[in-house]
C-alpha cells in the first residue's frame, strides 16, 4: 500500500478502504508516514468530505492506537457526554452526579482548556486536592463505587488523534466534519461507554456558527456511533453568551453546586443540565421518557442525593469535599473589581468569546498549552441576557490577581445595552438521533 | 507574517497576495516553513485554484529564488520553446536550429528524461561529446556564435520549484493548473528568453487527457506570460501514437537530423516541428505571417543551412558533429530483433505510453531518476497511423542490450489493427495567444 495512492484517491473524490485509513492512521503515529503526506492527505479530506464507513473507520483506527478502557466490570449500561465546547459550560459537574445518583454509571473523560474555553478537568481541579488524573484502576473504582468518574484524558488514549491533531493545529485541516468527528469519537469510544449525549454547540462564537453546520457535525457523530452499534442522541444548544454567571475554576465549582443544590433552577445552565442528564437517564434505562426522567432528575437535586454524589466523588479521589458547603476553602483572588452599568437599557448581546478572553488573560485559561493556571480567578457575570438594567448596576465582579490591572471598559465592551428588549431565544436548537 | 494564515485563507478560496505568495516560496526553499505547512498548502491550492495574478506572483516568487540568465549581450529578441512532453518528442533538436537559421536566437533549457517520456537533454547526449550541461559562458557563446543554445537545467535555476516539486510529487499535488503553470513559467522566465512557443499536448496518453484541460493549462500560462509582458502563444497538439518512427537517444538524432536533411518532410513530426519553428520565426520578427515564416523554415532546410547550424552548435560544445553526417558514429544497439504483423488490416491506434515504456524498460529511459541509461537503444516504428498492413509485414525493430529478453507480443499488443481503415485526425487541435 503506498499513501501516494490515498492521497490521489481523496483528491479525486473518491472513497478509501478501512484498511487504507488503517494503514495512514498506523503510519502517521509510528511516523514511517511523513507529516507532509498526512497533511495533504487531510486537506484533502477537508475539500471532498469522508462518508460514514470512511469516518467510522478513521475513528476505529485513531480508537485502536491507544489504550480502551474495559467498564465491564462496572454493572449497567455506561452513559458519557461531550460537549464541543463553550464559555462558562460546566454542565459535566452538574449532570455527572445527577445521572450516578439516578443509578446510571456515568465514565467521563475530559480535557484541559485552551484559548477561551476552559476545560473540565480545570474545574474539577480547582476543588484542593481532587485527583483529576486518575489511573484506570482509581476510574473503575469511582465509577463502581459512586456511580461517577472523571480523569484527563491520558496519552496512551488515541494517541493517533493526538499526533493527527497537533498536525492539524498548524496546517489549517481542524475545520472539517469527518475529522473532528473521528477526533472526537475516538476517544469516546477508547471510553468504553455504551451510550453517548452529544452538546453540539452552535453560534457565532461557537466552533460551528450556523445551525446547518452544527446539525452536519452532529449527524456525523451520531452516523458514526449508530453504524458502531452505540446508543448516540445530539442536542444542538445555542451558544453566544457565556452558560451560567461563573467563568473561571473555582467560579463554576460554586455555581454547580448551587444548581445541584437546587438554586438557580429555571437558569438556562440549569435546564440545560438537566435536560442533558434525562436524556442520559433514558438510554442508561432508567426512566422510558422525557417527562419520567426529568422527574428523576428534580428528585435527586431536591432530596440532595445528586450533591451527595459529587461529595463522594470528590472525597474518594483525594479532594476537599467540605469546600462544597464551604467556598472558602476553594482558591481565592487576589482582588474583586466591580464592574457597572455606564447607561439604562436593557442587555441585548452578551459576547461569551470576548469573556471567555478575557478569563484567559486573568488567568483562568491557557493562551499556551504550558501556561498555570490561577484556579480562583474569573468573572462573575451578573446580569442576564434581556434584563433591564440602570446606569450603576453592578455588571460583573472581576475576580483577578493581585497585581492584574482590571480595565472595566473592556468587560463593558462584551455587553450591547439598547433601548429595547430583545426577544430572548430557546436555548435548544435541534435534537437528532436515537 | 503566518503561513498558517495563508493556508485557511487558500483553504477557504480566498486569494494570496503576492507578499504572501513570495513568503511561502521563501520559506519553503529556506526550510523555515515546515513542509507540512506546504503540503497542507499545495492541496488547498489543488482544490481551489490560483487566479492569473496569484500565478503570476507563485512563478516570479520561484523565478526569484534562483539564477537569472541575462541574455541582453546576444542581440535581437530570444525565443524559448515549450512541450509539456511526449513519446518520441525531438522538436528541440529540429526547431532550434532551423529557428537560429532563421537568424532569431534561440536560447533552451532542456531536461532529462524520467519515466516513458524521454527528455531533450539525454537526446543531445547521444551525439558522442557533445557537453550537455553548459556553463552561462558557454550557453551565451553558444546562443552568439550558432544562434542557438540548449542546455540541462542547472540547480541554480528555480530551486524553489525543485524543492517544491520533489514535495508535489509525494503528495499528489502535481496534477494543479497553476502550480504546472508557475513550475514551467518560473524556469523559462528565469532562462531569459523574451518571447516563448508552448506544445501543449492531449490524449489519452497525455498529461492532459482532455482539449478542456489541455486549454485551460494553455490559457493560465499564456495568461502569466502575458501579465508579465512576454510574448506567448500555445498550439494544442494531439498526443496518442509516439512522434516520429524513433524512440529511443541516438535513433531520435538520427531522425532529426533525417528532418533537416529535408526527409520526411510530410510526417506529422515534420509538420509539428515546421509549424513551431514558423510560430517562433513571427515572435522573434524575423516573419510577419505564418505562409511567410513557413517559406523561411523551408528555405534553411532546403539549403541546408539548418543542419550546419546543428552541426555547428555540436562542434562548439564539444561533440562529434561528423556524427550527423555518419550515423555508425552515434551509440549502437547489442542486437536488432524485428517485430512483424500476426495479422492484416489497418493500424488503428499505436499506444504511445506503452511503447515509452517499453523503451524506458530497454534502458532509453529511466525509472528512477539515478538510472543510467544506454543511448543507442530504442524502438523503431515502422508503420503509421492509419497504414494498411499485411501478416508479416515489419512493424517494428526494437534495438536492445545484447542481453535483453525482447518479448515481441509485447509490441504487438501496442498497436491495434482492425478491418476498416480508421479517420486520421488532426495534429493541431487549437492554438491560444497572441
Amino acid at each position: 500500500m503506498r499513501m501516494y495512492d490515498l492521497i490521489y484517491t481523496k483528491k479525486l473524490g473518491g472513497a478509501l478502504s478501512a484498511e487504507q485509513i488503517a494503514f495512514w492512521v498506523a503510519g502517521a503515529a509510528d511516523g514511517s508516514i511523513p507529516d507532509e503526506q498526512s497533511a495533504s492527505l487531510l486537506m484533502a479530506i477537508c475539500w471532498r468530505g469522508m462518508d460514514t464507513a470512511e469516518t467510522l473507520a478513521l475513528t476505529l483506527a485513531m480508537r485502536d492506537s491507544g489504550k480502551r478502557l474495559d467498564l465491564s466490570s462496572v454493572p449497567g449500561l455506561k452513559v458519557d457526554k461531550h460537549s464541543t465546547g463553550g464559555v462558562g459550560d460546566k454542565t459535566t459537574l452538574i449532570l455527572g452526579p445527577i445521572v450516578a445518583a439516578c443509578g446510571v454509571p456515568c465514565p467521563m473523560f475530559s480535557g484541559r482548556g485552551l484559548g477561551h474555553t476552559g476545560g473540565t478537568v480545570d474545574k474539577f481541579a480547582a476543588i484542593p486536592g481532587l485527583k483529576v488524573e486518575l489511573s484506570e484502576a482509581e476510574f473503575l473504582r469511582s465509577l463502581a463505587e459512586t456511580g461517577f468518574a472523571n480523569s484527563a484524558q491520558t496519552a496512551d488514549i488515541a494517541p493517533a488523534d493526538k499526533k493527527l491533531y497537533a498536525l492539524r493545529d498548524i496546517t489549517a485541516t481542524v475545520e472539517s466534519i469527518p475529522l473532528i468527528t473521528a477526533s472526537i469519537m475516538s476517544k469516546k469510544l477508547a471510553g468504553g461507554a455504551d451510550a453517548l449525549v452529544l452538546d453540539v454547540k452552535c453560534g457565532p462564537t461557537a466552533f460551528m456558527k450556523t445551525l446547518e453546520d452544527a446539525t452536519t457535525l452532529a449527524q456525523s457523530m451520531v452516523n458514526v456511533g449508530t453504524a458502531h452499534g452505540m446508543q448516540i442522541r445530539a442536542l444542538i444548544t445555542r451558544m453566544d453568551a457565556p452558560l451560567g454567571w461563573a467563568i473561571g475554576n473555582a467560579l463554576e465549582v460554586m455555581e454547580s453546586v448551587e444548581i445541584l443544590r437546587g438554586e438557580h433552577g429555571d437558569s438556562e445552565l440549569a435546564q440545560m443540565s438537566f435536560r442533558l442528564a434525562a436524556e442520559m437517564l433514558i438510554m442508561g434505562g432508567a426512566a422510558n421518557t422525557l417527562p419520567e426522567a426529568q422527574t428523576k432528575v428534580q428528585t435527586v437535586i431536591r432530596d440532595g442525593s445528586a450533591l451527595a454524589t459529587l461529595r463522594r466523588f470528590v472525597a474518594l479521589n483525594g479532594g476537599d469535599a467540605g469546600a462544597l458547603d464551604d467556598f472558602s476553602r476553594l482558591p481565592q483572588p487576589g482582588q474583586v473589581v466591580e464592574v457597572r452599568a455606564a447607561q439604562d437599557g436593557y442587555i441585548t448581546a452578551i459576547d461569551g468569546r470576548a469573556l471567555g478572553i478575557l478569563a484567559m488573560d486573568l488567568g483562568a485559561g491557557r493562551r499556551d498549552r504550558m501556561d498555570i493556571l490561577d484556579l480562583g480567578v474569573g468573572i462573575r457575570v451578573l446580569a442576564r441576557m434581556g434584563q433591564k438594567v440602570g446606569k450603576g448596576d453592578l455588571l460583573f465582579q472581576v475576580l483577578a490577581k493581585a497585581n492584574h490591572k482590571v480595565v472595566p471598559d473592556l468587560y463593558l465592551a462584551t455587553m450591547d445595552i439598547e433601548a429595547t428588549q430583545p426577544h430572548t431565544k430557546p436555548w435548544l436548537l435541534a435534537s437528532i438521533g436515537c
